[in-house]
């Protein structure tokens, strides 16, 4: 398999149709901005505002969002907006003095958890918890070892990028990192809990070869870049048990499934009936205000905590606990997993119809407002015609991206207020296109 | 020298004179946040509400905040409180859209930079501003050397933690970390510009011993974890001449001496009439929005940038270019680069106007509103003293803490809009207790 050189969906500078004003903008950006930011899709969208499930762009079109999990509850929802601003006017400061708002936030988040995971730390980006939770496991276990998926995004930080393959080839993996393939049924013709979980044990052994111990098997529980591999549930729980039998931790990386979108479950990781050892989250935490964070068993963090302190000074502040805290509210308020699981099931059996009429409609994986849908040429998946198809839908105003090694699936994960009418959007827009293909 | 095994000014659960209701605020921060928190004081302050330098407790004590540098322009400024709300309810999202706002908000921040440095990366934090420097350096040199002085603090990621020996000794210096002694005329008897160079040089020579080829020198242009060393200005430029020769780069990290602090220049760097790779900022970067950066020249990430894409979920997000522009338009209509100067020289000279009738206060080194004080004894440094010093303060309502390897001096470096009666008082409630010793 031939890695990708560039993003997926990039913008290539001079090559879309913007407007002579977007034009310029993106002459500015290259200029203040330098050369490692990116745009999406072959024409940029310029956006000036933002609603529940719609992003508006400066020239007065209406998008429709399928792609944005960050701004999670729906774009500037006025209940986190309103909690964010009122706490913005009262106090901000951090952890290191005494105040309410970091307890109340952290004993409503710890409460979604199962008994054992009772501690939570505070980070301002995945990242930042993905390369904590490293750390951690390092004190815990004594060792280096971590295995990773092989399309795996776990985060920017130096650390964390050398455990990212999906970054692309520049970022190799780092000496300790060993990535394993993606759950897929073609990577494990014969099982994908027996095979992952084998991988995960060959893994080890490779790494005991190279006198190196196993601290952490880390997985994004719903594996999105790796193409979205919800399925069978249950699959993680031998892989969680093959590592820790190695003397290693398994951390659960709730980043992308966290927080209700799989609908069935608040966190991915109980889709699989296990303890991780670590939850890592963050995206959709703040709904955009930038927090993430780190749940763990005291076992996990005795070593580390009894000779370290840790300090993140805008992590846990407590404009964060208060937006925290109304996120959570919103989701129980507005049902929003319970929508999830609901409009997630009706997209997901409306592609799988389309499929029976659209022969470059392959494969869907779902698990509630997740999907990953394979794109197909002839019968073999087709990165390009899936990069048609995400640059086709933004030109018909909906906004979605792909994903996969290949870029061979479109990736689909919008704000989980998504309707069953805006499923209906979808769909239509999706079935025109591909009449016209 | 003792390195400290614990955290300067932390609480001791159960040594203070907590109310029961903060203690058992306290007792609930370790069973949800684990053992890796810590809480300012021997007695913990509880907080409420922050306005302008002040902050409020829960039984209505009123706090001058000498301290936090993070609500650099005041807390809960209501021009960047605006300008946050109203951001918020409008559109919150990344920089793989099109949007003006972090252009108007990159452009203004480059200004702000000599020509050369014309390039910004937005990050959450400065730990990821630190963390992704070292990303570039050694893409850029080939290396992976770097050189921070003994008692830095560059971040809490695995990369920038390995950088950060204030952390205590539980953090070992990385592999190809190589800590020189702080700027310190004790240090550098013989001259700290000629000294500290040297120390450089010499550092880049045990690596290639070790085979290692340097990327980075780091720091802090004010030194806040060392004890704080601004002067004499233009000693670090003879340092950064030094690891350039040896083919690596200079970053200034000015998480807290930049955005006006110093007085004399808006940043730490200019004062040593020096032109920096990189330039890495953070904490009043938001005056509490979780943001940070990295400033750069274009010949330093060409070979990162040609390789690899860059993207932070939350960093550069419209929210965080809304907020980082309203703190700039703040510091510049407030004047608080100019109060900084004004009312930093005011308390330096009343400091030393203090040490003439109280031999307990030694050395004030200082630049603006970042001041550092020896406390002594007998004439020698005395960390317990100024550990002391530090919790009567705080009991008579005066926040501040203290820096250094050894603890042996107060750290003052308070919100920006600091009046010259705030700097009555502190002197005021100083001269009391050094009375009363």
């Amino acid at each position: 398999m031939t890695r990708q050189t560039t993003m997926l969906n990039a913008y290539t500078p001079g090559a879309g149709h913007l407007s002579p004003e977007d034009e310029a903008l993106a002459r500015r950006r290259a200029t203040a901005l330098g050369p490692a930011y990116r745009l999406f899709y072959e024409t940029p969208v310029h956006l000036i505002r933002g609603e529940g499930v719609n992003l508006y762009a400066q020239d007065g079109t209406r998008y429709l969002d399928c792609y944005n999990n960050v701004a999670s509850v729906g774009h500037c929802h006025p209940r986190v907006v309103e909690a964010l601003s009122r706490q913005a006017s009262t106090l901000a400061t951090h952890t290191r003095y005494l105040h309410d708002g970091i307890l109340a936030y952290a004993e409503h988040l710890l409460a979604l958890f199962p008994p054992g995971l009772s501690h939570v730390m505070f980070t301002c980006t995945g990242s930042e918890a993905n390369d904590l939770a490293l750390r951690i496991a390092r004190a815990a276990t004594g060792g280096t070892g971590v295995i990773v998926t092989d399309n795996a995004y776990h985060g920017v930080t130096l650390a964390t990028a050398e455990m990212s393959m999906s970054i692309g080839p520049a970022v190799a993996p780092g000496p300790t990192v060993f990535p394993i393939p993606a759950p897929s049924a073609e990577n494990y013709p014969n099982g994908i809990a027996t095979g992952f979980a084998a991988a995960v044990t060959d893994a080890c052994d490779r790494m005991a070869a190279q006198g190196i111990k196993p601290a952490l098997l880390i997985v994004d529980t719903i594996f999105s870049s790796d193409g979205v591999y919800p399925d069978p549930t249950g699959f993680l729980a031998p892989a969680a048990a093959a590592i820790r039998a190695k003397g290693g931790l398994f951390l659960a990386d709730e980043v992308q499934p966290g927080f209700g979108r799989t609908g069935s479950h608040f966190w991915g990781f109980q889709r699989h009936g296990l303890i991780p050892d670590m939850v890592s989250m963050g995206k959709p935490m703040g709904n955009g205000y930038p927090m993430a964070g780190l749940v763990l068993k005291p076992e996990t963090i005795a070593e580390f905590g009894s000779k370290t302190r840790y300090f993140n000074t805008f992590g846990g502040n407590a404009v964060a606990a208060a937006v925290g805290l109304a996120v959570l509210d919103v989701i129980r308020d507005d049902a929003l997993q319970q929508n999830a699981a609901s409009v997630g099931a009706a997209f997901t059996q409306g592609l799988k119809s389309l499929a029976e009429h659209h022969d470059s409609l392959g494969e869907t994986r779902a698990a509630g407002l997740f999907i990953g849908q394979t794109i197909l040429t002839d019968g073999q998946p087709d990165p390009a015609r899936t990069a048609r198809l995400v640059n086709q839908l933004r030109d018909n105003h909906v906004l979605i991206s792909s994903t996969g090694p290949k870029g061979d699936s479109l990736k689909i994960r919008p704000p989980l207020p998504f309707s069953h009418a805006n499923v209906d959007q979808v769909l239509t827009t999706l079935d025109k296109i591909l009449k016209a293909l």
